[in-house]
């Protein structure tokens, strides 16, 4: 099952079901009004839903209307909690061996996670507005989950069973704030600004086969000014599976239904491949040929980042956005998915 | 006015005005029926609130009832940001002295805040459910501001214009984790359990002149299983106010309404008035005898944290918690917060 947030009808949107190939949606009112009470709901509606995604994909469902992605909010346009991961720890490896720094051994078996902001999430089409370039601007194409509530203390072997949809995500950085703030030891803050979101998200059953041992098997493709950046395979070199990062997640507390858990960026060994961002690939510039070549992104630019499944058909629909310079608005207009609706 | 949030009526909980004295509440669902909801329209519903507060005030509202603390969840039992700062440098610098470590100079001028999470958030006389007494279990009694919509860029001079609401947070932290997690540089996540708040959230003004300055000018009183712990003043040796940590908090973002802002927990120079956390009475402790005498809290202890007018009456009601034994529940049957109501 497919599902999406118009940008009509609030803050937190309009619930609507996609059909597999992102081309028509229909709106779902009379059984979730939005996303948040469709993940509120889940066990009351999941069924509902499902049906009128049959309906919607046999061309059976009245009210269907052609899907614009540009129309689409975050598909939780304000979130209850966005927690990510750093589950490639090759990437995390790879950033501290240019910064000349020992990475810790125990982060081959202690999961990194940071609590990231979650109350203004960008659509997939919106512009990246951001007061600076000389911040250090970069994307970072990672794979999340949805999940419902999820007990304190839930074991890897059941957590599982809390991942109720999947996404994608531009995890934003800003990297000359990132250094000071690793070095004050309380996480990142001004360095993560709005991250987006896939137009849609999916039930793992939609994956098929590429969903298994809790990591999605297939490249994770991204774009930056048209051009390929990487294609890093979300399943390979994935060390913490997605069921133990909820579970370390879970360990002291309660995760309420909608947390977003995202996988950090999608990295592979294989530097064939290409990056997720840009930080990764002017590190191993550094490390190949003794200095950077790759510029972060200035105003103007575009990143667009997308999967695909075997048959070449997109899973979640493309995040595709253009970094755009803040030039202030007045209080009370304020844009992009705080209003559902309208872009910088 | 001073608001509050009913355990009943779903997740978010029902929106209630209560008066002055914290006696009697009345619903108000024809103007909102949460205080996110509330918060969303604060400039069309502030003033039909205000009204209701006034005719309570003045024994001439239909449908009050005597309020009940322990009714209450947390203002906003689920929210969509809950960022923490560290605003008495003093404590800070405590703290770092006592592990032998020199703080940077940094701190007194650039603010630290950290993102915690906000999808449950705990009823002032809730219990505190953790999973073990070895994570070395503390308090942190705070004061919080909750914001509506604040732009990006926003300056300290605009900043306090967005300052709606405040109250008293309890910042359950577990000391044995953090030390893990300041290593890894990801900021606080399995160390930072849920946050518990006070009974009812008040406009600025009705702290009267004790509101000034961008900060609040009382003591802020802990006691711990009914002895006093300590009773700093919130106004004296505040490095940042809140609009400065509001403007450091909007550098790179916009925050969404109901944004809950921290001031990290109250701490002053004068340590004669106790202080506000365990972990600074043990620092203090070792500085000045060679050891620590006070242990961390056990599961069966109670911590209570309130703050008095100049009058002696309670401003926000009091946070009144035991900390309990958090022995799994099954999936779908999730307590405290998430529920709105009941308790573990």
């Amino acid at each position: 099952m497919k599902l999406a947030t118009l940008k009509e009808g609030g803050r937190d949107g309009t619930l609507v079901v996609v059909d597999r190939f992102l081309t028509r949606a229909v709106k779902v009112q009379s059984i979730a009004p939005t996303l948040q009470a469709a993940l509120d709901h889940w066990g009351e509606v999941e069924s509902r839903l499902r049906k009128v995604y049959q309906r919607l994909n046999d061309d059976k469902e009245p009210g269907e209307f052609p899907l614009d992605t540009s129309a689409l909010a975050a598909p939780l346009p304000r979130a209850y909690q966005w927690a990510d991961a750093s589950a490639y720890v090759n990437h995390v490896e790879l950033v501290r061996k240019a910064r000349g720094v020992e990475m810790p051994q125990s982060f081959w078996t202690d999961p990194l996670i940071y609590q990231g902001s979650s109350d203004n999430m960008l659509g997939a089409c919106d512009n990246i507005p951001l007061p600076d370039e000389a911040h250090g601007i970069d994307f970072e194409a990672e794979v999340a989950i949805i999940t419902d509530d999820v007990p304190m203390g839930v074991t890897p072997a059941d957590a599982g069973a809390h991942i109720k949809l999947m996404t994608l995500v531009n995890d934003v950085s800003l990297r000359y704030l990132a250094k000071d703030e690793l070095a004050k030891g309380f996480g990142f803050f001004q360095c993560k600004p709005a991250s987006a979101f896939s137009p849609v998200c999916v039930t793992p059953d939609e994956l098929e086969d590429a969903w298994r041992d809790g990591k999605v098997h297939l490249p994770l493709i991204t774009h930056r000014n048209g051009e390929l950046f990487g294609k890093p395979n979300a399943g390979v070199d994935m060390v913490f599976n997605f069921p133990t990062l909820l579970a370390h997640a879970a360990r002291t507390r309660f995760l309420s239904a909608g947390t977003i858990l995202g996988s950090g960026t999608v990295s592979n060994k294989d530097r064939s491949v290409g990056s997720s961002c840009i930080v990764e690939r002017q590190t191993i510039e550094k490390l190949e040929m003794g200095e950077v070549k790759t510029p972060f992104m200035k105003f103007g630019e575009r990143v667009k980042i997308e999967m695909l499944d075997a048959e070449g058909h997109s899973v979640f629909g493309a995040i595709d956005q253009k970094v755009v310079q803040y030039k202030g608005v007045a209080s009370y207009e304020l844009p992009v998915a705080s209003k559902a609706g309208g872009k910088i």
